[in-house]
């Protein structure tokens, strides 16, 4: 009987099996940041295990609220900082090098096809795009993780996700990911792993694949995940040209982790994107989606653009096409962080940045900040945010606040007009 | 008898003097932030008294935590624009739009010689600059402000101070104002007006005398001042072109508030500037003041390039001239913040904002942020910053959080050493 990619995964990395059912992994990366591993520093020093299983795997960002907003993220800052430095963690990002997690360590080359990830982080799943299985994990997890460099977890079934068709201009991976979770809902796939697979995915960029597997987690998922093919051996060419003779040699491995074609899946969904329209969410689940159309003039106080979902290079261009040589409505504060240093520069050099600027769009430094409400963007009770994040949850960016999830063309065009607007209507 | 510019003012804007001594002007600007203002708001409004005297008088930014950090800040905001939407105030910066106050305002051109500019805002002395009267003022007073365009002063005698000689290449307006301060001490001002005089602030840029009358509260005074000069025509002209014939027209009418060659002075410093030496703060007050020799060497973990004191565009090419082309220390968090877009615009342009990056600082949004320790760069307790700011009180930028204050050029070449450093010494 054929294996799924997980099932690989499992089997490559099984280290233990204590319990019919529950397997203890070895895990090749335990991705840390300075809001949840601080708490798992702390409960390590209490019981006299300041240690780490191996300081090349574990990899570091402080990256919800940076710079330090106030005393108790300073400190949270600062523990991260000296355990990193007390155990010599060298890929360990400070201020000024730092951005958000999900897009900084793929772009750092430390994800490959059939790896194991853990992470204090639900949009973990996001590193799933580049074929490795890579799940969210509480506190005692990520402890366990950082001191022994193994987790447990019940082998999960997967969720096969084919997508088919042609994506028309103007609708991207957002709108089908929350298209996706409309049609899944929020508990759809809870405990599962989420396989995409189809013509839509292999014409896909990295960045895009990533925007699919960020959202996973939003159906319940315990990791998205993508084959590795020559998309990924690109994006990945420059960490591993020394590991193989050639891109093909590399392709040829990574084929390893492909799903079987007998392999077995919980269920299969199939979807023609041929006809979407772009998304948006209402209310205050992630599944609440709707085309555009049906929510089209909605006022709204605040756009941001940025964050793991939505923070890369081709989101920033997407929303930079909509949004050159337009200004945003008076009534709008318009808020973009690209997610990494290298984001930003790369906007630089591309005049991105620019074009945002004369828009009248604030640019912050690369941070997750507004996305959970945390800092550079707090909505006040009663406002509206247009936001390319993951979550609507109520109150999510703000007590009070309401956030209508959407693509970046979307949250630009919305941007432009100050109520929420279909790009594709734009004069 | 002759009149100081300070005596020529008061005389020009009195309404009343109620009481010997205490005299009630009429005041051309009263400039408003979303810490101070949404106070006098609120009790503008129990009373009944929800008000403005005159909405092209009063202007207003949202500066000092922005984008909001949380539901309290993102109030405060809230409460300001909405009160400058309700009272169609014009000139309101909301995010995107918005700098720091004491830098942005200047920029827009609305602070004029002979002026009396008023806000609740400890630094509004800088915009003495221009040859106004401008003092911070509690909320009592700002609400008079707002509502009767007016506010009481008891007539301050003025301090002069002369600065003559020539800086050296390497020290900077930063450097005379410390060095002036820890000779003054903190409250040798207090209740004074600071009419900074001679040949060294006839040669200084409009950014450099704002530099000076900055920092002229940190001497306990009421308000910094320079006599407008061509200097400050030449800065003005694109406002006031279509108010005189000629630049030299200008020049003219401004010599109106030059103070009277034989005006009484309380007393009068000279300063020759020739010898003196970057300088840096100790301790925790501004008048604790050294040269940068004696503090050489002292580990630094943060450096802060920004703020009303030195966030110009003028501080940045400092700073980027020393950092180009060089990285900062590992140990380092380097934050630069331009105080307005229009500053991180031309930063832009001049491939500046690319060569901090390129050196390994995070580059924010401008706001006020840092400085006073209310976002975007909080110490941790023990933790100790480099700042260009204008207060290195106990806890200022962070609980247990040591600040020491100097020039752009001297934080930009400590970033690089990771320790306290001359810029001129620098390899």
């Amino acid at each position: 009987m054929g294996k799924t990619i997980a099932e690989k995964i499992f089997d490559a990395h099984l280290r233990d099996e204590p319990f019919v059912g529950t397997k203890v992994l070895d895990i090749d990366r335990v991705l840390c940041h300075e809001i949840t591993t601080p708490v798992a520093i702390a409960d390590l020093e209490v019981r006299g295990k300041d240690r780490v299983f191996d300081n090349t795997k574990i990899k570091a960002v402080i990256d919800h609220v940076t710079p330090s907003k106030d005393s108790k993220t300073a400190l949270q800052a600062k523990m991260l900082r000296d355990w990193a430095r007390r155990h010599d963690i060298k890929d360990f990002f400070d201020v000024g090098r730092n951005g958000v997690c999900h897009a900084l360590f793929p772009e750092k080359g430390y994800i490959r096809p059939g790896f194991t990830v853990i992470m204090g982080d639900s949009h973990t799943c996001t590193h799933g795009a580049f074929g490795a299985f890579a799940a969210g994990v509480g506190t005692t997890d990520l402890e366990v993780g950082i001191l022994k460099g193994v987790c447990a977890f019940r082998e999960p079934a997967t969720i096969r996700v084919n997508l088919d068709g042609d994506l028309s201009p103007g609708v991207y991976a957002k709108d089908v990911i929350l298209h996706v979770i409309g049609t899944l809902g929020v508990n759809g796939a809870t405990d599962r792993v989420i396989e995409f697979r189809g013509p839509v995915v292999d014409a896909m960029t990295m960045d895009s694949r990533m925007t699919l597997c960020n959202m996973a987690i939003e159906a319940g998922g315990t990791s998205g995940i993508c084959l590795p093919d020559k998309v990924t051996v690109d994006y990945l060419w420059p960490f591993i040209s020394g590991d193989y003779a050639s891109r093909e040699a590399a392709l040829a491995d990574f084929t390893r982790w492909h799903s079987d074609p007998d392999a077995v899946y919980e269920k299969s969904l199939d979807f023609d994107v041929s006809t979407l329209e772009p998304q948006v969410t209402y209310d205050y689940k992630p599944d609440c989606v709707k085309a555009v159309g049906e929510l089209a003039g909605r006022k709204v106080d605040q756009v941001y653009i940025g964050t793991c979902t939505n923070g890369r290079i081709e989101d920033l261009r997407q929303a930079a096409a909509v949004l050159k040589g337009r200004k945003i409505a008076d009534t709008v504060r318009g808020i973009v962080s690209p997610a990494t240093p290298k984001i930003f520069n790369e906007a630089l050099a591309e005049g991105i940045i620019q074009i945002f600027m004369d828009a009248g769009f604030c640019v912050t430094n690369p941070t997750c900040g507004a996305c959970l409400g945390m800092s550079n963007g707090v909505l006040a009770e009663g406002e509206v945010c247009a936001s390319t994040s993951n979550r609507n949850f109520n109150g999510r960016m703000g007590k009070g606040g309401m956030v209508h999830l959407m693509s970046p063309a979307t949250a630009a065009a919305s941007a432009i007009t100050g109520v929420i607007t279909d790009a594709r209507t734009l004069k």
